[in-house]
């Protein structure tokens, strides 16, 4: 009897407890609608990868496999390529990092190397720090291991130290197992860390024993201001994580952590136990992508595309938005986040959002604790720029909408002044 | 100070507990020595795939990107591409598994499947029932969520019926979480479980109200005999495990799970936490390798020299092991399993062999609780014919060293007669 099969679940009381702590992601909720015609996905976060030059990307996907033959289709070590990490290494000189092969270890796209992180380190009800808001995937990654997550706020110049130094002292020295911190146009909020606060983040982790996990896949995409320099720059036992996914193609999952040796022996066991090694053959298409296409060239189309994108969401911003919303104004990356007055609740005004055919990542996403309801991720990478600008149009309108019903009802004494706190 | 750094683990107070669960691999330790110019690697679990038409896959690679476009390199989503869903509903209906799409879930290789199977369904010292031996890979899987492993022996018809029925009765209804069994040409034993043990299986299954999952990496390398139908074609509440590893390439990590529609829910909410989605690319790439290339083929070939070795293998260890020594007979697959009298130690044993130029895996590897020490795994699929029958006789002689020794101990009154129980 299929239909009878179809709501039964006949599993249900074997499922391990853990189930109920991962979030799931209201991104995916979201894909079936932002994919309905008609609906501006704001909600996502792709890149643009319009530029990229087809035939000659085609040509390294054919060449890895005549040149490297057998051996990129068979089975690799579970650290990774030494030519795939080599590759890493030219990449992140970029930055001023300098390793050697043997401190990088290559995982299917960064959420995988952020599981590996919740694997290695959290015990169920361990302290770990992450900045509010912060990554949406990173919180689901984390959760699946039961932690215990304190938020440190963060403001236009990043994770605030003043928190963070006082959180870390009411947890004690050695308690916190990890600071997770986007510093470069952060994901939800846009933001990047000053130079300042990252040399004091730095400080404070060795103060207080604890590492510092830095996520840069952003790092490249900065289409105005000066860039400021990577932690890992500075500081050898940073855990630094980097992804192909904004600079190539996250259809290819490759990702990297760089990371101090000894770690990198116990990622090598729970990769064994949890995917045995990462596809060698996207490793070789990496590699000859690197080598064999000027991919500066392509990233440079594609950041002047990202700031048109983001000029017009600002503009539109400007234009649309009531005089009580606030915006961030990052400096390059994906996102800008968005802050309704208090009485709004971005997760119930999503099903108006969608009829009028806008997505966005209602605020809550981005936090473990149900803050963030009055606030929303939008994305600017992906949609052209008339689109954002008739996305932000929607979605103004969805929002005055709200207000107006809101002051209806004040002024007719069905709402205190302020319903959250009143 | 490099070297001072090497030594020293700065995270040492802060990783989690289960890594001291997780189970270092043994075929992993060996990569080192295997690839040392000498070493004839038994050890590994490699297919062959020199008869792969490079030319034919390179084209694949490149139509994938070329047909595809954008959307091969662009995030997929998390349940993986319906054509590659489709391609496997295609692929198991010659098993006579006949499924929709919908009950197809992708993962980035069995490794990450049997990773998923962990997480979805155990909680610490959770009961799961695995064959004695069982794959250490599986074995590897499963320790990182702390089960309480439960090993029912296996004989040449596969799983024993008996001993597992006396186990479920033991636990009781419901309690274990799962029974996890490779019926096909088994890894590491080389057996395969017999219709009436598989039907007595399922029959089971349901009495005692415990999943059962099927994992058939090696189903379609039979190179003897008549096959025996799947559990899941005679029974759809069971999950059932495929992969391209061995009718493709291991390098593409694409594997597949086939499940009641409900645990593909929580597959999601698990793949959405620990990788957000496998590449779209790969998965494009085997659909063109499933729809253009006459991989039936390329497959018959192969399995005409897996043939050759196994019979290789079979006939150089009648001509040069010892009469105490017993192995299996595989119909099919990549693996033979060896059990040497009881007072032999495998593990110690190996040194001895690495050092002749052989690499196996000890047979303690293959059990979750100290058992397998006389046994050992041995790959037949990977090295020639004459490497093969030069390994054999390499450790024939490692194995008749150690017979002499312990006859000349025993004779000189220095050991009991089995050292193992006396």
């Amino acid at each position: 009897m299929p239909t009878s099969r179809l709501a039964f679940d006949e599993f249900e009381e074997h499922y391990a407890t853990r189930l109920e702590s991962l979030r799931r992601s209201a991104v995916r909720d979201l894909f079936a609608a932002i994919s309905r015609p008609g609906v501006i996905g704001l909600s996502g976060g792709m890149p643009d990868i319009s530029s990229l030059p087809l035939d000659e990307v085609a040509e390294c996907a054919k060449r890895a496999i005549l040149d490297e033959g057998l051996k990129a289709l068979q089975y690799g070590g579970s650290d990774g390529r030494v030519e795939m990490r080599q590759t890493v290494c030219d990449l992140v000189s970029d930055f001023d990092i300098n390793v050697d092969p043997d401190e990088v270890f290559i995982t299917a796209g960064s959420q995988q190397a952020l599981d590996f992180i919740g694997r290695v380190f959290i015990n169920p009800g361990d302290h770990i720090i992450v900045e509010g808001p912060s990554y949406l995937g990173a919180l689901q990654a984390f959760s699946a291991y039961e932690p215990t997550f304190e938020v440190v706020e963060l403001d236009e110049e990043g994770m605030r130290m003043d928190l963070l130094e006082a959180k870390l002292a009411e947890l004690g020295r050695g308690v916190a197992k990890f600071i997770y911190t986007i510093p470069n146009f952060q994901n939800p909020a846009g933001v990047t860390m000053s130079l300042e606060r990252r040399k004091r983040l730095l400080e404070l982790s060795h103060e207080w024993d604890v590492p510092v996990i830095e996520d840069d896949p952003y790092g490249r995409l900065r289409f105005e201001g000066e860039p400021v320099p990577c932690m890992r720059s500075m500081d050898d036992s940073v855990i630094y994580l980097g992804t192909v996914s904004k600079t190539l193609a996250p259809g290819l999952r490759i990702a990297w952590m760089i990371t101090p040796k000894p770690l990198i022996a116990k990622l090598n066991l729970c990769l064994q136990g949890a995917g045995l090694c990462v596809s060698a053959y996207n490793q070789v298409f990496c590699e000859h992508y690197f080598h064999d296409v000027d991919w500066r060239s392509v990233l440079d189309k594609t950041v002047v595309k990202y700031r048109e994108r983001r000029d017009a969401m600002i503009a539109a911003l400007e234009e649309f938005f009531p005089p009580e919303a606030k915006w961030t104004h990052p400096e390059g990356g994906f996102f800008l986040w968005i802050e309704l007055p208090p009485y709004f609740d971005t997760e119930q005004m999503l099903a108006t959002a969608l009829e009028s055919g806008v997505a966005y990542v209602p605020g809550t996403n981005c936090y473990p604790d149900g803050r963030g309801r009055s606030a929303m991720r939008v994305n600017f990478s992906y949609e052209t720029p008339e689109n954002i600008r008739e996305a932000i149009h929607r979605l103004a309108d969805a929002i005055d909408e709200r207000m107006e019903l809101y002051r209806a009802m004040l002024s007719a004494g069905v709402l205190a002044e302020n319903p959250l706190e009143g």
